[in-house]
């Protein structure tokens, strides 16, 4: 196991209703003049807005309003919460939704304080401060309530990347599982493929014992096989939501990735599909990550995905052939993402495979390899696209 | 899944050599005047207690020294603790040890700014304030380098209760796996054993639904058998310790543990054995938890037990009498203590069966029940302590 930091410093509110207190933890923060970020009209036709700016409104504070963000969310609208944010002196960025919202918060968050362009935080650069930034989280997927991380398209390149500080670690944030109720099957699909992604790029790793966190990534994994059948029938299964919003957080905070080098190579070749095609995010990783087992499985000794096949899909293991037991937990794997009715090709994602040059150059891998478990070159880019893309 | 708060802000630098960072994190997190609250000879002969005065001392920053901390800690030294931090301006604890030291600190912590008696902290007051703690673990059991926990025994009363309060929690705490290397066999499987009893109180819960930490709790019980198994072979085996302590943090800092009923019927029934007969508190564990699993198993549907046995034992399901499965699994269960070579009789840790009357009495139940997956009434009291002292 390799040395670590963690810190974790986040206070999570859990459960039902409890968006009403919203206001009451923005004061014990120390916000006075909120600006609440949030996406389209689904927040505002249910209600969910109102109370919770009543719920500001009634601890005497106030709040001003940025609607509109989308999905793979772009530098515009943070440049434009940023302006707004200085003009009106606002001292709280208070999120309600998903990742995309989080993390366009969070940038707002880092931008306002800083004199350069903020984008500078997503070149290399760490912030020396930030707004305090609360959330009030309504889709179980990025995590992002919990950690450190935000993810910002530049509208002029396409980049898709990620700022990472402990600056921009929400001060608070309420999860209310019902509030998930309302994201249709193939959102809700994508929310638990994300938080297995999670799971999966820290469980593919070079670092040998690292048992106790092995284990715990499995068991998410394992509980979100099994909620996520739940949920797919009941989208109104309370207790099925809870269990995926806990898991969400707590997958992507990295109490369960210490001590050991993460892949994320899933995640670096899925953002450049979901910035040029403009698909989900979860939906791209679905179809990416088992392209990328594949690949690796074929590359390595595979015990670790004869691991995940016998712990988590009940594989049985083939000691005369662990490369065949490994194969068949990818299979495993790709059968539970066709369950939750999850593409796995890129014709399901509008996807050209035309595009895979193109693709392959936007992931600027050089001369040199990325990823932790397995070191991918530009062929083995090529490759996995290809494999995904239906062309070997 | 029950609505909960969950806040963990304890900053953790794990690895080799990290208790040397000491001093910078006692300044960064605001110290100036450190009382160093250590146990026996061992931190000062192995030179440990030096090394992290020196990087104090190199911070600029002065250090006092209490030392003497014995397990199952008394309410003596945090009086004398207490008198000594005032005389000396004392504004930041740092504990060298495992729990009993830690919370000797935190106590004193809270005790420092306080005009009452400290005892009513562990009488059912909260604290408002304390000073500031940090943490140099050199025993991984507790849990307290994460958690918002002390446990003191009253020297008048051999009253052994716990106080709770976030304002204890450490500002941050220092893990080197090494410092645990010359821990003695018996120590670390005491150890051990009280790390999977953090998971076991929280696992055998009456809520329905937490599949997300029951699956996280299954891993860490599974990961502590593996590297139990490895460090009783291997006192120096760096890995297994490094799994063992990050375990004995992340199972105890409730991460696992919210949105459910706990239960904690096997700590009550054992605080009164080691506060009595003065026995190590993860042999007294290893004594009462089978005789509380025994009686559990045959006054419930045994279900949780049944999960128990097949998820982490690998029993096979008798699903026309889940019972026996049940009792297979506690079973494996003591097969791994005696593995351990754990206690499993009142016998083997000097307890006097005759002293059971005593023991009951001492646990205060009146006409109520304790616990929260079968509540223990005072016949049932009675019946757990005679399984554990071979009565029946």
């Amino acid at each position: 196991m390799n040395n670590f930091d963690f810190y974790s410093p986040t206070y999570f509110v859990f459960g039902r209703d409890r968006e009403n207190e919203a206001g009451r933890y923005v004061k014990k923060f120390g916000g006075s003049r909120v600006m609440v970020v949030y996406g389209g009209q689904s927040a505002k036709k249910s209600g969910l807005l109102d109370r919770v700016k009543d719920s500001i409104t009634a601890e005497g504070l106030s709040a001003i309003e940025l609607g509109g963000v989308k999905p793979n969310p772009r530098s515009g609208l943070v440049y434009e919460g940023i302006e707004l944010a200085r003009k009106e002196k606002v001292d709280f960025l208070l999120a309600i939704g998903g990742g995309s919202v989080i993390d366009t918060a969070k940038t707002i968050a880092m931008g306002v304080p800083y004199d350069g362009d903020f984008w500078d935080f997503f070149s290399g650069k760490t912030p020396e401060t930030a707004l305090p930034v609360g959330v009030v989280l309504t889709i179980a997927a990025s995590g992002s309530e919990g950690s450190p991380n935000a993810i910002v398209t530049n509208e002029k390149t396409l980049e898709k990347t990620a700022a990472e500080a402990d600056c921009i670690r929400p001060k608070f944030s309420i999860m209310d599982p019902v509030l998930t109720e309302s994201l249709p099957p193939f959102q809700t699909a994508c929310g638990i493929t994300d938080i297995i992604s999670h799971a999966f790029e820290r469980y593919f790793t070079p670092t040998k014992d690292v048992e106790t966190t092995d284990r715990m990534l499995e068991g998410i994994v394992l509980a979100m096989m099994h909620e996520g059948r739940r949920v797919m029938k009941d989208p109104h299964d309370y207790e099925a939501r809870a269990n995926i919003m806990w898991a969400g957080m707590v997958v992507h905070n990295d109490v369960m990735g210490v001590g050991r080098k993460q892949d994320w190579n899933s995640h670096h070749l899925e953002h450049v599909l979901s910035a040029v095609f403009d698909c989900a995010h979860g939906a791209g990783l679905s179809v990416i990550m088992p392209a990328w087992m594949s690949y690796c499985v074929e590359h390595s000794d595979a015990l670790r995905f004869a691991q995940m096949a016998t712990r988590i899909f009940g594989c049985q293991m083939d000691f005369d052939d662990p490369k065949r037991t490994a194969r068949e937990g990818v299979e495993a794997f790709k059968n539970f993402l066709r369950e939750l009715n999850m593409p796995l090709t890129f014709a399901e994602v509008g996807a050209d495979p035309a595009s895979i040059p193109r693709l392959v150059e936007m992931n600027n891998i050089g001369d040199g390899v990325t990823g932790g478990y397995v070191g991918l070159d530009r062929a083995a880019h090529f490759e996995i696209y290809e494999t995904a893309a239906g062309l070997r």
